[in-house]
Formats: structure tokens, C-alpha cells, sequence
């Protein structure tokens, strides 16, 4: 036998799974893995024990060690080596990384990655600094603006049926009855612990419901960061923002009088190695999953980001937009479970639009005590902008388990479409489909040359696909998503596999099809 | 007869009164005499048809007569002259008023008022500038934070039942199943539609469905506007504020960075006569009724402050807090129905809090054409923090025509609750009841030596009211209110006029009476 693992002594990982635990069995593992790993048990380089002999050991199915492993290879604890088997990435070094969810960030100032900061590069982002422009031709946020049909194949829709079930209705009929004050400014006591105990189980956090506020989605939370920032650090606050990257919250923070500077993204998401230093007051990340082009960001640029955060006094927002609906392997643990939960950078800023309904307008926050005694006084003066009526419905509707189970219905009707897209396009000439963990889109990329011209071809003919669909089919070009037009960027077209009507999904797959058989 | 009316020929006053529309017909006489006044039809010092002649001509009862006058007196068109009757303002000067709602303020720049704009007291109000300090220790923003229970006197507390009636509950139930896509940046239309007709009816606005911006309330209106001033005029912005005055909104306005000044207030409201020239860039007024002293700011100031505004580019929030309230005559037409609909200077903030529940968390704001074009992009990029649900459920609450029925009520209650604490405290030593021509809470002011003192010591000695209400009676020292504590301001206190329960609110009367027999 060849397998690395078993060479150097698997028998040092003690795993307890406890199959009554609400934590499903691979993110009981997952855990168990990852504490050994912040623990130097297992140390960078090292192998873990083959899937299916320790799948016998623990008695539960291989699938549950695969993902497990999958989980963990997505976050960067570890990684799988074309004929090395899985080991432990060997970039972590030797650092101990704080254990997530509990860490405390005390001398955590010495972990160095080698080769991270002030590698070549470092130039390169500070000297990409420009004011965001109009995000008014992007993939629209579709509000009810518009009451007519909407385009099947838009970025941004999502799919769910949550709000056509009885639980739903039934929690709206208790808070109408129930609610009569206004809101609490942090928001409803209920809701706040329920969305901490939803983190922990699907974000890996480990957080009192304190460090939660109540918000009205994403932006709303975002402006409430910027408007506290603002009263301590003066007006004129530098944001940071991946380049390319989805337009809502850049705009938010260009609407604040913010000054916006583009960092570099490549295929793993946001590039730490030459984050600028003195430069920034917030930096607004999506390392769960980048948009459009959806890598996530790997454990060592999670930790170079924190450590760099730590050390300017950089608020770091975690845009966490969809990872709940991640449908390989479990959802990654937010970039808040590797933060200090009393003086830590990040600001997680998360949304039930995706996986309850957008009608909602509501979402929430996650901060450290140290950005939370910024925030609460403020909130406390501006007022919760949330309905009491609505968040007593959302912490029943949280209390019953629905949401969960919401999520994976959603999960398993995304990953049917995500298969339809990959079978339909295999095909297709000089068209790649962008692997998907997840999510509510897909990025078709344009091989060959004339894709750049081709994107704007493709968009336009996708517009004028008005027989079967009244607006056309809505997608984006890929472009679009970047400030600033680098050569070297991608070209292609992102579209959205939200709607809730499977056939209306596949006819429209079907006419982009041939639209990209013909143009 | 020595009715000075008949004497100037009442027979010019034409009258058309439509027992079939929608607008009560003491509301359409005070129209139709508003329109005589600014047409000049009617001069200022020209008397007006005694009551009772009117009535038998026009064949209404005499209290039509007499509610439009009282209307119209306290909006400053009409004046009551001992031994001269009711007549025409004197002070509305030669030159026309603005019709009401459709003012094309092209040439208005003439429009002068004697003794106004540079008399003494100029350099008072610009002299008077300060930072405002926390808001903490005034009336609190009853909000759920605490759910325990509730001081029964505490000012903010609405008095509605609107929760408890069917057509509430079958609102949301519509809402709740129809709603199903991200709220509209603006509002939902159908609700737009709705508060614009309910301004049109009871605030005397005649503006269009796109006048009108969905809110979360009052505080979140003022932020948004707040941050679309932001993005034209810079940071750093000079809000000017009414003191004495409510805290609410001067608290969102530093929050937001704005450097605060403050602006004297004497019976009748704002002072005009001395407003600062090119020092503001926004101020805060609450035309109907000043908080907390009461006054109703009159037709020559409310002219006199457009006037100002529109010369020097300052936008005027008119605090819009319990209008609909008013328990004598009709409310006040808003003060942004003097504004210019297409060039105006008036951003009017209205809540649903104290009309339906503050549980709702929304409302609105309605501005001109001009100040539109800034608020809106703004939106768009922050999206609408007012859930669907909660707006569709809205929309059509007020399409029932239930809410003016919830006014009619919650407007009976009061005005019984205010004739209780006139009553209970007609004979206490050196305690005034202020007058009260509406809202939800009273002052009873002190006179005497001590009066200073004593307001403390009643607060705190209703603070420790505990045997029957376990957090105390709640009241607020009515000197709280002025952020600069002026020699000659009034001493008092201000109490809540809310609470459901009519007979916890008749005990805890009681109990604060016979705290002032022995304070």
C-alpha cells in the first residue's frame, strides 16, 4: 500500500462522532480535523488516513470522510496531491492557526505565510485605486419595480419556495397577533439567537447571539457599518473592493462618500499578497464564494487577510451571499469563525432573500464586541428600520427547523439545474462552464478569439429572445463585473439559476443554446 | 349688526360645497377660503362671514362653519379679533400666497413680510451653535429592548388598537401570500398611491404617487435623505434644529456626521425672524406642532421660512410626528403644501407609528421633483429597507379606508385623555396644563419660585411610583428638551398621553396628582 497517511501514523487523530448531535456526521468530522490541525496534531505536509479505512475505523459510510475531506481541501486545511492522497496543505507552515470559532488572536501577530506579504504585486493594488462608476447597466437586483414578467435567466433571482408552505404562513399569523411595539434597536431578542444558532450549525461560527444585528439585508447592514465608521473615523472612508465583484454593496459604499480602490481577484478569490498598507478603512470580501467567477478563498489568504486586518486596523466585510446554498460538500465555515470574537476584523454581513424569500428585506450581521460597542450606540440612535411584525415571524419561522430544511430543497433543485447547464453546454463551441460549488449563478466563459466581441454578441441576441420570454433572458456579460478593463480578464456571460419554474428554467437554457450555437 | 364681514360684502365669497366627495365639507370650505385668501379675493384685515350667516347660506350646520375657521385660524390664513370677529391675517401682508399644493414659486422671491427676514434676533440663532451631546437621558424611544413592562406615562407611547381589528389581520394575510420578489427601491406603488391620497386628505398636499418615497420610518427618511445630500454637497454637513425640541431626529442627523445648530422656539414655534443666511444646510421644524411646547408655526412664518429656504438652498425636514392627531379642527395642512412641487425646498418625514403601531416600523417621505431627482438614484443603490410584506400588507390597510377610522378613534381617546388631565389638574398648585390642540403627549408647566427644582423632584418622585406600576410612571423633565439651558426656558413636565388601558392611564393621573400635592 501506498498511502501516505497510513506511512505516518494516522493513529494520532482521535475522532469522537456522536451521531445524536444536531452537527451533521462530516461537519462533526470536519471540526475534529480541523482541531487537529490548529492543534499541531496534524502538522502542514502531513497525510490524513485514507477515506474508506477510516470511514471503517469510525464506522460510518466513506461518503461521510469524502465530505469531510471535501470540506476541508475548499477551506485550504487541506489538500488532495495527484498521487500523494490527501495531506494537510503544506503552505499553512508552522504556525498554530487559532482554533475557529474560539480563537483568540493574542500574539497571533507572529504567524507568518511565507512568500504573503510584500511579495511581487504589492503595487499593483494600491495603484489600482478609481471612484466606482454607475452600477445601473449590471446584472440588475430585481425589485418589483418592474411588475412585469422577469427575464428567466437573470442574475440575482432566487429559487425558493419557502414562503408557499404552511410554516410560513403560520409564523406571519402569530407576530401579526403578537407584535405591537417597535422594533428593538439591535433587533427582537428571538430572531438574534436563532440566526447565532443558525450560524453556528451552517457557518461554523461560535458566537453569542449578541454579536448579531438584525438588518434590512446586506446593504442596509452596510450602510450601518459605514455610517459608525464615519463618526469615528471622519468622512471620507477608503473601501476596498474585488475587482471584478458584484456591484450592490461597492455601491453603497460609493453612495456613503466613500473612496472606492479595486484589489486584484484571481480563480481563488480576493489576492492578499499585496493588500495596501495605511491605505483602507473597510475591505468588502467574498471569500465563501467570489462573485461572478467563484472561487473561495483558500485558509492561508483567510489568515493573511485577518493578519493584515489585525495589523491596519482594517474592517473586513465578509459578503456572505450564498454560501448556504453551497451544493458541494457543507456550506464553508465563514471567514468570521477564524476571527477574534472580542477584539477581531470582520463583519459579516449575511441575507434571507436567498434562502427564504428577497420579499423579506431582512438579514443580519455578525461583529466582534470590540466593532459591536461601535455599532450598538448607533443603531440605538438610527432605530431598527425592520418591522417587529417581521422579525417575530422570521424567529418562528427560524424556531421551527424550516429554513434548514428549506435550504437543502433549494440545494438539491440548484444542483439539478447546475447539471442541466453542464449537460447542455458540454458541447458548445468555445464555451466553458466555470465549475460551481454553488450558488444562484453560473459563468459560462468564451474560449477563442473573438470572445471578447462575442460576450456583448451573446447578451444582446440573449435581450432580443423575446418570443418565448417578454424581456428576453436577462443574462450578464462577464465583463461587466470588472472596474477596470484588464486585458487579461475573462470573457463570457453569467446567468442567473434562480426562478421558480424548472421547465420555464430549461426552455430558456435551451434558447441560450442555440443562441451560442449561432452567434 | 356690527359683524365686520357684512360690512366688506361677504357676497364676493363664492362657496361650492359637494356633500358626495370625499373631503369633508369643513375641509373643502377652509379650501375654498384658502384659495379666495391667495387669489386675493379675500384681503389680509378684511373681515369673513360670521358663522351663523355663512351656515344659513350655504345650508350646512354652523359647526361646519366654525371648524373650517378654527382650521384656518390656526394655520394663520384667518385672525379672531376680539370685538372685530374673524377676519383675514393682517400680517399675510399685500402680496399673493401660494396656492395651496399647486404653487409655481416662480416670482414668489417678492413675496415679503413686514418686519421679518434681518429684524432683531439675527444674530441670535447663528451665535447659538453646539454639538449635540447624547440623547440618552430624554423620553426614551419606546422600543422592545426592555420587554418588560411599560411606564403608562411615558411620552412616545402610541394609543391605537389598530392591531386588534379584522381588517388589520386580513391584510397581511393577503400580503403574506401575494408577496414574493425584493421590495421596490421607492415603495411599493400600490402604496405610494395610497399615502399620497391620504396626504392629499387629511394633510392637505395635493402631489402625486411619485412625490412619495416608502420609508422605515421617520428616522430611517431623514438618514436616507441625509446621505443623498451627502453625495452632492459633501460631508460635514449643518443641520439646523428647534430648541427645545424631540431628540430623535437630531440624534440620526449627528450620526451622520452633520455639526448641529441650534434654533430658538418661542409659543407658536420655529422663530423665522432670525434664521442664519448661508451658515445651514438643512433644519429640522415641526410646523404642526412644536415638540414639545405645542405651538402651531403660523401661515406668516411658515412663508417667511420657505421664503428663507429657497433663497438659500437650505432643504426644510418637516417633521411630520403627530399631525393626523390633532384633536381640534382638522390637522394643519403640511407645510409641504406651501412648497413648490417641481422646485421646492421641503422634504416632508411621516410615520405610521403612532397612527397604526409602532411595530410596523414604516412611513414615508414626500419631496418636490428636485429633491426626487437626488433621493432616488440613492435609493435604488441602498435598496428599500421596508420589507414587501409589510408594504403590500400596508397598501391595503389603507385602501379599506380602515386607517382614517383608526384616526377618528385613536383622535376620540385622546382628546377624552386630555380632558381628564385638564380636569385632575385644574386645581395643583403652580402647575399650568399647557393648551393642547393635539398630540400624544401634555405639559404641565410650573410656576413659582422652586419650579426649577421641582421638576426634578416630580420626575424622580414618579420614577419611584413603583407599588402600582413596577418601572415607575415614566414622565420626562420638560427641560430635557432645550440642548441649551436658557434662563427663561419653562420648567415642567411632559407626559405620554398613550398605553391601551384608558383606566391604568386614568390610575397613573391620579398618582402623579398627588405626587404634585406633596412635591
Amino acid at each position: 500500500m501506498t498511502d501516505p497517511a497510513r506511512r505516518r501514523g494516522p493513529a494520532e487523530l482521535v475522532v469522537e462522532l456522536d451521531r445524536a448531535a444536531a452537527l451533521p456526521l462530516p461537519a462533526q468530522l470536519a471540526a475534529a480535523l480541523r482541531e487537529s490541525i490548529d492543534a499541531g496534531r496534524l502538522r502542514p505536509g502531513e497525510g490524513v488516513p485514507a477515506s474508506r479505512a477510516l470511514a471503517s475505523r469510525l464506522g460510518v459510510a466513506r461518503g461521510v470522510i469524502v465530505a469531510a475531506y471535501e470540506q476541508l481541501i475548499a477551506e485550504g486545511y487541506l489538500r488532495a496531491e495527484h498521487g500523494r492522497g490527501t495531506l494537510v496543505n503544506p503552505d499553512l507552515g508552522t504556525a498554530a492557526v487559532p482554533a475557529s470559532g474560539h480563537a483568540d488572536r493574542a500574539g497571533s501577530g507572529a504567524v507568518r505565510v511565507p512568500g504573503a506579504v510584500g511579495a511581487p504585486g504589492s503595487a499593483g493594488a494600491a495603484g489600482r485605486v478609481g471612484l466606482t462608476g454607475t452600477t445601473g447597466t449590471l446584472a440588475p437586483m430585481l425589485d418589483g419595480d418592474d411588475p412585469a414578467p422577469r427575464p428567466p435567466l437573470a442574475p440575482g433571482t432566487p429559487l425558493t419556495d419557502a414562503t408557499e408552505r404552511p410554516a410560513w404562513r403560520a409564523a406571519w399569523r402569530a407576530a401579526v397577533a403578537r407584535a405591537d411595539r417597535r422594533p428593538p434597536a439591535l433587533g427582537d431578542p428571538a430572531l438574534r439567537r436563532e440566526i447565532a444558532e443558525h450560524l453556528r450549525l451552517v457557518r461554523g461560527t461560535a458566537r453569542p447571539a449578541d454579536d448579531v444585528i438584525v438588518t434590512a439585508g446586506a446593504r442596509e447592514g452596510l450602510g450601518l457599518l459605514l455610517t459608525a465608521l464615519g463618526t469615528t473615523r471622519g468622512h471620507g472612508l477608503v473601501v476596498g473592493v474585488e475587482d471584478p465583484g458584484y456591484p450592490s454593496l461597492r455601491g453603497v459604499a460609493a453612495r456613503h462618500g466613500a473612496r472606492i480602490v479595486s484589489l486584484p481577484v484571481d480563480a481563488e478569490g480576493l489576492r492578499t499578497d499585496g493588500l495596501p498598507e495605511g491605505l483602507l478603512d473597510l475591505v468588502i470580501v467574498t471569500p465563501s464564494h467570489q462573485y461572478p467567477v467563484g472561487g473561495s478563498l483558500p485558509l492561508p489568504r483567510r489568515r493573511e487577510l485577518l493578519d493584515w486586518a489585525s495589523r491596519t486596523g482594517v474592517v473586513v466585510v465578509e459578503d456572505d451571499y450564498d454560501s448556504e446554498l453551497r451544493h458541494v460538500g457543507g456550506p464553508l465555515p465563514a471567514l468570521a469563525a477564524l476571527d477574534d470574537p472580542r477584539a477581531g476584523s470582520v463583519v459579516t454581513l449575511g441575507t434571507f432573500s436567498s434562502t427564504v424569500t428577497p420579499a423579506l428585506a431582512a438579514g443580519f450581521l455578525l461583529a466582534p464586541r470590540n466593532l459591536r460597542s461601535l455599532l450598538e450606540p448607533v443603531r440605538h440612535d438610527l432605530g431598527s428600520p425592520v418591522s417587529a411584525v417581521v422579525q417575530i415571524a422570521l424567529a418562528d419561522y427560524l424556531a421551527t427547523g424550516e429554513l434548514r430544511r428549506n435550504i437543502a430543497r433549494v440545494r438539491r433543485r440548484h444542483a439539478a439545474r447546475r447539471d442541466l447547464i453542464s449537460e447542455r453546454f458540454a458541447g458548445s463551441r468555445d464555451v466553458r462552464v466555470r465549475p460551481m460549488s454553488g450558488g444562484l449563478h453560473a459563468v459560462l466563459e468564451f474560449a477563442g478569439e473573438g470572445a471578447r466581441r462575442r460576450e456583448a454578441r451573446v447578451v444582446e441576441a440573449a435581450a432580443r429572445e423575446t418570443t418565448a420570454f417578454p424581456v428576453g433572458l436577462g443574462i450578464a456579460e462577464l465583463g461587466a463585473y470588472w472596474q477596470h478593463r484588464s486585458p487579461d480578464r475573462a470573457s463570457g456571460v453569467v446567468l442567473g439559476m434562480g426562478g421558480p419554474d424548472d421547465d420555464e428554467f430549461a426552455a430558456a437554457i435551451e434558447r441560450l443554446r442555440r443562441i451560442l450555437l449561432a452567434v
